[in-house]
């Protein structure tokens, strides 16, 4: 169950990123589930990771081998595992991947960043993982891009991609990038697995900022179940490739073409896991504009993508904006003058100063909710910010792939 | 669908309380939905009313004749219809049911309060409402307790009273109390609707202090969905019929012990409610123990029991204990050490230091969360405070429920 159309676009190869992806029958048999990126020489990496204070084995070891300040080389991800809960074991797993990936390469063990997603609190299967490193070094190709995005899928129904061009010094510039996720989404200061290639040349400082700001606008506006993830990593690679000026500082106008891009991709990728949501029938964009601050509108947005009452509502086609009303009021807003908001149901409104507004009928409404994609905008008439997070519905699939997900 | 047996207990009546109930067709035909509560001139009556910013008519009505002065003698109470999002004309209606209870029983509109509960943004239907009144005046009688539990139900399976009794100053001492809940249950320093009484006497100070502290332990412990109701409200009456000494300060041992029967009353009160949390399965209790304090216990004790993928394996009987972890993770305590943590699920433990428990097995967990009730049990190892919060599951049932609430 997914709401709306899978990729729309082809994958785009980025220059110096090769892609190799094996089955290592990490939970199940001939099943995509190792995937290795390859990243040329002079590349710039941007990372976020979960704040989750339970993080994981591989989260600890990238974030160390980031920090060694060594060039990044490979990465290497694989699904079925999170190597999470798993305590010394786990760390020095995530530290054997990677030795054994360098190995091979001749690189150093902290030029590589591990990376994994599946069932938390089981140690990872060594002997498979490891037989499974040189199938997927020996598939390295720029053209995998599509392969990788279905090799590190988990309860996702699709893969998820997007890419971007736009012209600069006479170049095209790519933007491409894969992410994963479904369920426990609520990323914090990072996202799920994703991983998003440039060939424009950044300096890595730079590469960081531009992955934190989008990653901040895109992974961190949605919310599938309010439940953070353990395993959360966003990495975005620059590799320089295209024959322009290097972002040196935020003065080049390179800098604000590829913040944006990369946005945009970030957004794609992120709207697609809200839209293969666990058991989504509904793409639903909370709106709430006029707000004093990013903070509260965002609170109050969460009060309602997160409540259980309006999503039950959504997934039964039910106009029950009272519900909606109730999400508001319980968001902990301070000074909240309930009688100054106004509530549209797409252009329906819904609620005037604070009550049932005098045109709003059930039938209006009705049709709103009946569509896949549902827009609530909430006008709290106490500044100018605006913010928007996206959501799915709660609906019987959820709780039937969560309540199975281990049997 | 709920957990365990319902009321256990004989509801005593009160001396100075009498309770009449009425079908005044609110919402369905011949279907207790009114009830009215009739208090001794001489009671002193404490009051905790919901946080949620948009609250309910009925409660700016009540808080309003509160702060009058004036003393309450009578309770009104309709179920069906919450009068919430209904704008000035639902506190005109507020105002005028009390009116014309008041007119009936010579006694001023600000001595009567009001309370509904039932569906948001719907306006009351005065004339049923107005025409039931004499109905349930004319069943007014102490013995109506249990009738009057039914009367205020919504989506409840059943209804939920407790009482208790203590021995002082050679009387006997009772507390009575009732109250209903099933959905959008997140009390925030109150409570659903929640009637209790004694025949203590006590001082309209104090009774308003025992009833905030009471409460707090109690109905403030609680979570179904996370969803804070718009009409919440606790009301405790001590009508002082018992002849003791009155309570005028807190060094009269009758406080303690008033506040410590209160507490457990609506404690019972607040457990039956989580008992028929919509859709439950199983009675959840999540401890959090040898925390630095009380606020940093409550978010990780909150993180667990409104993770939906925590409930959804609660609700398969899965002891997918990664959950938790993942739960605790992400609670935002700040220097949260996960390598001093252990969790245990009822007398088995999990987690040992931050990792999975050497002496662990699936099967011995799975024991635990076959049960219908389950304790959660989390040692933080950095103080000496503790919490625990009742929760349900999160099931198929829930989202029928939800699902199909209007129609």
């Amino acid at each position: 169950m997914a709401v709306g159309p899978g990729i729309q676009e082809t994958l785009l190869p980025i220059s110096g990123v090769s892609i190799g992806v094996a089955c290592a029958g990490i939970k199940k048999e001939n099943h995509r589930d190792l995937v290795v990126f390859e990243i040329a020489p002079g590349s710039s990496v941007g990372a976020v990771f979960t704040q989750n204070a339970f993080c994981a084995a591989p989260v600890h070891v990238a974030k160390a081998n980031i920090a060694s300040g060594q060039e990044t080389r490979f990465l290497v991800i694989n699904t079925g595992n999170a190597n999470a809960g798993t305590g010394k074991q786990g760390i020095e797993d995530a530290q054997e991947t990677c030795s054994r990936l360098a190995g091979k390469r001749s690189v150093n063990p902290e030029q590589v960043l591990p990376f994994s997603t599946g069932v938390i609190g089981e140690y990872l299967p060594m002997s498979s993982l490891i037989s499974g490193i040189p199938d997927a070094l020996a598939t390295l190709t720029t053209d995998n891009w599509t392969e990788a995005a279905t090799g590190i899928m988990t309860t996702d129904t699709r893969e998820k991609g997007a890419s971007r061009q736009f012209e600069f010094e006479d170049e095209t510039i790519t933007v491409t990038g894969i992410s994963k996720g479904s369920g426990m989404i609520k990323p914090n200061m990072a996202t799920m697995l994703a991983f998003i290639a440039t060939d424009a040349p950044v300096t890595q400082e730079l590469m960081q900022k531009i992955t934190a700001i989008a990653a901040e606008k895109s992974f961190n506006r949605i919310t599938v179940d309010s439940d953070t993830s353990t395993n959360d990593a966003c990495v975005a690679i620059a590799t320089g490739k295209a024959n322009v000026t290097r972002v040196e500082d935020e003065s080049n106008p390179l800098y604000g073409y590829l913040l944006k891009t990369v946005t945009e991709v970030m957004l794609s990728l992120a709207q697609q896991i809200i839209r293969d949501g666990e058991g989504a029938k509904k793409f639903i964009s909370v709106q709430v504009n006029h707000s004093d601050n990013s903070e509260n509108a965002l609170k109050i947005a969460y009060a309602v993508a997160e409540s259980p009452l309006f999503k039950t509502a959504m997934t039964a086609s039910d106009a029950n904006w009272g519900r909606i009303l109730m999400a508001v009021g319980k968001s902990g807003v301070a000074e909240l003058d309930v009688d100054n908001i106004d509530v549209y149901l797409g252009d329906v409104q819904i609620v005037e100063n604070g009550q049932r507004c005098k045109t709003y009928t059930e039938a209006a409404g009705a049709a709103v909710v009946a569509e896949e994609e549902i827009l609530v905008r909430i006008e709290l008439n106490r500044g100018d910010v605006s913010e928007t997070v996206w959501t799915s519905d709660l609906s019987y699939e959820y709780i039937k792939i969560n309540a199975e997900y281990r049997s």
